[in-house]
């Protein structure tokens, strides 16, 4: 036994979830101070007193300028909340849908029987009968859903408070601009990390006043909250990319490239939907995506849990050990946080990017040593873990080293991430100076750059994996993965500052403000870019070590011994698998390019039958624009989703369980791979773009200014990049994860009635 | 025992392979009747008589453009022979090199003894020393690289020969030209498979005189020429893809898109270079690369089969089985290419793919037949083969499938490359289409119509893989390769067919000949991009299935029972083997892109500096531009080189061989994937470009002309995919089959000696 006592976990759980929801509803009051719309002299006078010594940019326009900052926040919220409502009415019904099928599958393993079982580890013990497994994995599949959206839900929201909000700090300097962002971004952070803990505290403890001692049982049902969690990011993610990509792609192509206005301009039909698609799709899709990834990680691991030795000897704090480094987590994100905050203040432009970085090291480092501390205080000092079919003993501090080795592999993987898409280093220097030769160099040396940035990253997960799985079996590749993620409202707060930014400048040219305001959200946006991609490095990393543990469980609950390549049933899996990302890709990128081409045609098509509207004197029909990437995202999402949410079932009932086990390792393997590649080819493009934008260095001013051919090249890259790094690659890492963890809730279903093909051949 | 005898198969072998070489001298001259260089007014009446009744272009000026033809014709030859020379001197070292090592590595195995030992799987017997395995293993090395790079020179010299020839027949018509560009082909494809042939048969006969009964061993060194063929061919791709590239993508920036002169106009300094490159990135570079798989497939074929009960048995006729196929294909590939050169007779255009497409059909057909009548008289109707560590028994109709299901799934991958990169079929009029809005549109489908084509590959891969698998192991799988490549010759052909008349279109623009020749051989060439997409199709295809025979044959050799993924070792092997495809494409972009950027400010500075450069009063610099290609392609191919050679190696002795069992499985499944993309992706913006340029259609026409944005934004698209067709797409099934093999030879080693790290840690 370990030394902390179980009622002493219990309580720390909730209380650390508590603390995080707490500490964002101050986040938030924090950022609320800042008066948007004026409704009168007070709330004005309220400004200036905010003020401080700092000067104010346009003060003169101050009341014009917040009202029409506050119109178009209003206009964007009001989209991006009727889009997520409508996408959300047809994932009622695919919830509704799909949670009858786990109920049917999992219910006719032993034919809708109530009796109960003997167990299968916890020997000579009886169990629940395989019908209350089905109605519970049910239930949590429609929690872990209802969860993930509500994530999604807030975190747009929060964004499209805070975005006006950023932009009217901006006037008093970039400091106040990036407190505000960052602020706005812990908000998203806290509150779904604290979120997702504590719903899934209260819902173990719900399913225990049924499930009692069954712990097998118990922690086999909570899987299906994971795999609720999901498979709602990945419509999150699918729908929400090529909504916001089809609006970019389209503005861009016809704004900046055949009318030469610059990016976000009022007078563009389609900059009202491309502003909304960054809250649905980064916002919200990034937001269902890490809860889906944090989810998972907790219930692989905590199926695997149930059945090592302190599972079968109930040993409740050593069992909670994944829920209690989650919750330290959140303390350690805190402390973050108002370092950020609080402690040290930005000045100049420069100290952005450090800033961020600095972020993801004390985190780091100070979970490092949360992680050590609950190690020795929660753990036995050895256990027995079930390792496919023979027993592995492991102690605690085993466990410590696979929980830290997955934090460090995500530091190394952000750091590598901000290298090649930060273009403050040379690898988006080289592109930006390959654009002198044009869009096909770029282009080529962009593709270059994408590919060569996996290697890293490969390589720490790698290491990360092969220490946890010697140390510990598949508990410890989710523990790692776990590790990777414990810092999640710090990586979220990242993550959605850029978004935010990307927002904030879009409403400060809407609004007419002065350049050197755009120049201030403009070099906030630029380390966004950066941000961003350092948080989908994260999500891909932790989601390959997430994917593992989930597809050990799998191998675990489907009785399966070996994996071995050297079968036939096996090796066609694996090559198949492999495959499955292309396909996926192939359809998110094509459905992203159809509605782009549409949307082109709508812009291009007010533009010419539309007289004043590029003199301004007329206001374009941004609804068409929205109507278009609304219809274009909610249909094309439909074929790449069926293709995920039905592969494991189609492979695993006619071709049964190593075939599947082949199919999730392919997948893994080569998704990481086009992942990590394509979000940060895209990255590099848009960041490339930027550095000849914002000229400088003697070199950027060599390829600038806007509009020449240089800068030409870099926007048909950056505009190559947008469905790579937003659409397809950030949604790989969800078909990976969904895929294994289906895979684990069917696998009892799988193992009894599955491989109907090779049995009737 | 089959019905066979000893003496008859003996016999059959080289008779087929001599007919082969025969047949393609007869080609040869066929094609050499066509004057080139007017040496009096005798050779200009020649042509005159052969002109028939067919009406001349250009007849006026005839021996004038006669004479530039041979004048161009000779300055590309000159400049790709100089240019293999200073490449084999390279390749030399190297040979000389790596012969040694596999020397050192496989002697000291057993420390250099020359006892005799036991055998390992013929029981009871003795089997030569391990020593003698080293050195001929180090001979068998040398023979398999000095065959790849003769038969990657000759492939070339015939190209060169039979360029201008071409386009000189292309004033007579478009079939005339057809025929000149295909007996060309046929050259090549005759030449080089039945090469291949005599000289591994000759190297079998020459070392069983020292082997004797030793069969085990004498199979094993002879896969070390399977390792010198496909070494060679990793340069020859690799170097020549940089060069060609570098010069093509340089010379379209500069003179089409900037200086907006037409491709291959004598003005353009690179023009040469750019030809020169076609010569021996895809003639010289192809021919090594399916020679090499031919010679793998085979090696690994005899492998297994020695070590199965005919091996031990000693039943020689069922042992030539994987020779005595590729026998009959070469005689299946005569009759299939007399069919296409003297029964069927091209007068169009548009049955120029038809009539190609055809010559696949025909020869898989036939093939079918032939494989029948070898299974059932060569092999006896019941043995048995090892699968890792068991016995299995086999029919020889079972061979019978496994070979028929290698080739029909070549058959189903060529016409699937063939729909997605030849622009009569919706994909490529899409991708064409997409360039209305810009060449970004034009990149985002021609990414996704790559990834989209690799679905229908895989499956079939993966069919013939199960179908062959379970039937008779890893010698069903080595033999389904052998069965896809067994129609090699016909492959050979129409690939080669490309290039020559790329060549001959070049020719035709530099000897100032008139727009309707330029336009038939642009319409030989349209088809040539399709059949080279179908080539690298059959190349990436057969790869797959042979580096999985030859991973079953290092998998036997090196003493694994299972590759069990749920194993630390063999997973992180699979994770950084599937990043290996992208590691290497990285390289071989940026090498691209790097040495396409000095070749652009080369061809600009002459164009700047010498005045009557554009006026065409003046000639360019052609040595510089060739110069420029030459120095990156030698320097450039080592690092993509070494990564493939070393990473074995490295793996094997470091890791261990579960390890490199998991990294070369992953390197398989993901590398294929990857360049089936790569290949198919450039093939269709080549294709979506001279739709465009045709203008053959009513949509065609709203697309173009030359020189609309349109065509510029497809130009621009048709530079990106030029390193991923022509370098790093067909370089990475070289990577694939060439760590394999190399495992495979020095597996003893890694047996005996390997995973340093593991043991000592």
């Amino acid at each position: 036994m370990g030394l902390m006592s179980e009622a002493f976990s219990q309580t720390l759980i909730p209380v650390c979830a508590l603390i995080g929801i707490l500490f964002a509803l101050v986040q938030w009051f924090l950022v609320s101070r800042i008066r948007v719309a004026s409704s009168g002299p007070d709330s004005y006078e309220d400004q200036l007193i905010e003020e401080d010594d700092e000067q104010v940019e346009g003060i003169d326009s101050a009341e014009v300028v917040n009202k029409k900052c506050a119109e178009i926040q209003n206009a964007i919220s009001v989209g991006a909340t009727s889009f997520l409502f409508t996408e959300y009415k047809y994932l009622g019904i695919f919830m509704f849908v799909f949670g009858v099928i786990i109920f049917i599958f999992l219910g006719s393993v032993k034919g809708f029987s109530t009796k109960s079982e003997p167990c299968t580890y916890n020997e000579g013990n009886l169990c629940k009968p395989a019908l209350a497994n089905a109605i519970f994995s049910t239930i949590a599949f429609w929690l872990g859903s209802l969860t993930s959206v509500l994530s999604g839900f807030l975190g747009m929201k929060i964004a499209t408070f805070a975005n006006a909000r950023t932009t009217l700090e901006a006037r008093k300097g970039i400091g106040k601009a990036f407190i505000t962002a960052f602020r706005s971004g812990a908000v998203m952070g806290f509150l779904l990390a604290a979120n997702g803990l504590l719903v899934l505290y209260v819902s173990i403890n719900l399913f225990k006043l049924y499930y009692e001692d069954d712990w097998e049982g118990l922690y086999e049902s909570i899987t299906g909250y994971g795999l609720g969690g999901s498979s709602m990011a990945l419509f999150g993610r699918v729908g929400g990319g090529i909504y916001t990509k089809a609006a970019d792609v389209g503005a861009d192509l016809v704004g900046k490239v055949e009318k030469n206005i610059p990016e976000d301009d009022p007078r563009n039909p389609a900059v009202i939907a491309d502003n909304v698609g960054d809250n649905v799709g980064d916002i919200a899709g990034m937001g269902s995506d890490l809860f889906g990834s944090y989810a998972e990680s907790s219930c692989a691991a905590l199926f695997v849990a149930s059945i090592s030795s302190f599972g079968i000897h109930h040993d409740y704090a050593a069992m909670s050990y994944p829920l209690i480094i989650s919750s330290v987590g959140i303390i350690v994100c805190l402390i973050t946080t108002v370092i950020a905050t609080d402690v040290v203040e930005i000045k100049t432009v420069s100290e952005i990017e450090p800033s961020l970085k600095r972020q993801l090291l004390i985190s780091t480092v100070l979970m490092t040593v949360g992680i050590a501390g609950v190690s020795f205080l929660v753990l036995p000092s050895k256990f027995t873990l079930f390792d496919f079919g023979t027993d592995k003993v492991v102690k605690n501090w085993h466990l410590f080293f696979c929980v830290s080795i997955g934090l460090w592999a995500g530091l190394v993987i952000g750091y590598v991430t901000e290298y090649y898409t930060s273009n403050a280093y040379s690898p988006v220097q080289d592109v930006a100076d390959s654009c002198r030769t044009g869009a096909a160099t770029n282009v080529i040396f962009g593709l270059a750059l994408g590919y060569k940035s996996v290697i890293i990253p490969i390589f720490a997960i790698a290491i990360a994996i092969y220490v946890s799985f010697s140390l510990a079996a598949m508990y410890g590749i989710a523990m790692s993965a776990l590790g990777m993620l414990s810092t999640i409202a710090t990586g979220l707060a990242i993550d959605a500052y850029g978004p935010i930014s990307d927002n904030a400048g879009g409403i400060a040219e809407m609004a007419g403000m002065s350049h050197r305001i755009r120049e201030r959200t403009d070099a906030l946006d630029a380390a966004g870019n950066t941000t961003a991609a350092i948080g989908k490095g994260f999500a891909i990393g932790s989601a390959a070590l997430v994917s593992l543990a989930l597809f050990g469980a799998y191998v675990s609950r489907a009785g399966i011994k070996t994996v071995d390549v050297l079968t036939p049933k096996v090796f066609i899996g694996l090559i198949v698998g492999a495959m499955l990302p292309y396909w996926f890709s192939a359809m998110t990128m094509k459905s992203v390019g159809s509605a782009a081409l549409k949307m082109v045609e709508e812009v291009r098509r007010q533009f010419n039958t539309m007289p004043g509207l590029l003199e301004g004197t007329r206001k374009p029909d941004y609804a068409t624009c929205v109507k278009i990437s609304t219809d274009a995202s909610l249909k094309e999402m439909i074929p790449p989703g069926a293709l995920v949410m039905l592969t494991p079932l189609i492979a695993g009932t006619l071709f049964g369980v190593e075939t599947l086990a082949g199919l999730l390792a392919g997948s893994l393997v080569s998704g990481v791979q086009v992942a990590i590649s394509a979000s940060n080819t895209g990255g590099a493009w848009d960041n490339a773009k930027k550095y000849i934008e914002a000229g400088a260095s003697e070199h950027a001013r060599t390829l600038g200014p806007k509009g020449s051919d240089a800068h030409k090249a870099a926007v048909i890259g950056d505009t190559v990049g947008d469905p790579l790094k937003d659409t397809s690659g950030p949604s790989l890492n969800i078909l990976i994860k969904l895929m294994a963890v289906e895979s684990l809730v069917f696998a009892p279903f799988f193992a009894s009635h599955g491989g109907l093909l090779f049995k009737y051949l």
